[in-house]
């Protein structure tokens, strides 16, 4: 999916939605609890049941990965199933020097079939590089993130502004919002306004709404552009709703009143 | 293996030698090249050559992941083959938001059981905190980097001295050298210097030995401290040394030689 069709889907639904399968076996449904297999049992369950509601899914490696290799079968199994109508993004948080990061890449873009896969930017720019020579998927670049030890160094002081502000102004300038992403929390509502002055036209995914208290309305004020621009995640809240064998029914529910929230509020 | 039996071990050898297994498919001998379970013949043969000439050994996930799940398979295996009387390193730079974060501590501490892995400190120290809460294992923290683009981010002026000087810093105010190392690229000579007068005990992983051009002479001059306190990894120069059958041979030739100008050195 490409970002002129992510930005006819978002309009046409009102809908800026991504639900984060960040799914773990000790908070799955209890009768589904015993078999690490019983993850893409849920997860099936919970896409199919969220599908209407939400224009995107994230998933985040590190609970697959913390299964071993069964874990990371079920990985692309969970990209395999998301249909095509939906971006897909690998919450993966990579990056290297070129070499290796060209390895990540072909692990998320080409095996895993993902629209997008978020990176960090510490390395510099040319640990990017190779995510963004893949001209037709997204490139998600941490800004500010929604934890508090962002202050410990995203938030510092730099010759041009605050480190967030130099990554994301010398990522936007060299990469359109074609092709970059940025990650701003929700629970930043007043950089994102200043984000949002920053870099008019680039997309930003919002993790934060939800279970780490930011807020759906002040988002969508602060974060919006001409486009939408935004994604919006929300991930236990959703995929835990229900903690029985109608959890996907809840979750449905959970998405639908999301998406309607969003849907007075774009 | 903890920080105690790591000097012991690396005073005794006189050798602080790090063999990357950043193994790709596309490099192994052509007798090789045709299955993706050949590279764990490949791996175990390179390990086996080289196990008298190093002290530690670095698998870059990023060549595994690309395979998809077999490739996280031989990841696994190859963790497993190398013996406890080495130290095992996880090159995964990885990092998240807390929950997200033990998730990734437990993949590559519990599953594959390895002593260490290296990680990204752009989200803060919060997002590291579930690595360092394995007490007897090392996270390896990003410092400066090999890399050009590390002038992008790392290298910017801060209120206190360079990032990377405060990722350090602060880091190492919290982590004793214990469980904290940090990533030292040994293209940046001066700069390890100053590095080594801010933490004069914490270890330093260094790559860029070899392939990206560092010189192991002035890296053990501006980098050693009273422990040596280096691990000095090289990846491609070893492990490509040959391309034929004979490989390992050459693999162990080489190494021999680095160990040899180490001993020397150290």
């Amino acid at each position: 999916m490409n970002h002129s069709e992510l930005v006819s889907k978002i309009n046409t639904q009102k809908n800026c939605l991504c639900v984060g399968l960040d799914t773990d076996i000790e908070k799955l449904p209890l009768h589904l609890r015993s078999e690490i297999e019983n993850i893409i049992v849920f997860n099936k369950q919970i896409i199919d049941a969220t599908l209407p509601h939400c224009v995107a899914y994230k998933i985040n490696t590190a609970f697959y990965e913390s299964l071993g290799w069964r874990g990371w079968q079920i990985l692309e199994e969970t990209f395999k199933y998301i249909p095509n109508t939906h971006l897909k993004i690998a919450d993966a948080k990579r990056a290297d020097i070129g070499n290796t990061s060209q390895q990540y890449a072909k692990a998320f873009f080409d095996v895993m079939q993902a629209d997008a896969v978020t990176v960090s930017p510490y390395m510099g720019l040319d640990c990017l590089e190779p995510f963004f020579a893949y001209k037709n998927k997204f490139t998600i670049v941490l800004g500010l993130t929604s934890n508090e030890g962002s202050n410990d160094f995203e938030n510092l002081n730099t010759d041009n502004g605050k480190l967030y502000e130099e990554v994301i102004q010398k990522t936007a300038a060299k990469y359109g919002a074609e092709q970059a992403m940025f990650v701003v929390g929700a629970t930043k509502a007043i950089q994102m306004k200043e984000i949002r002055q920053l870099i008019p036209n680039h997309f930003l995914l919002v993790p934060g709404v939800g279970a780490q208290g930011g807020s759906l309305a002040e988002t969508i004020a602060n974060g919006r552009n001409a486009d939408t621009g935004l994604l919006i995640n929300a991930s236990r809240s959703i995929i835990y709703a229900g903690s029985g064998e109608d959890f996907a029914i809840k979750a449905a529910e959970e998405a639908e009143n999301v998406a309607a929230e969003m849907k007075l509020l774009l």
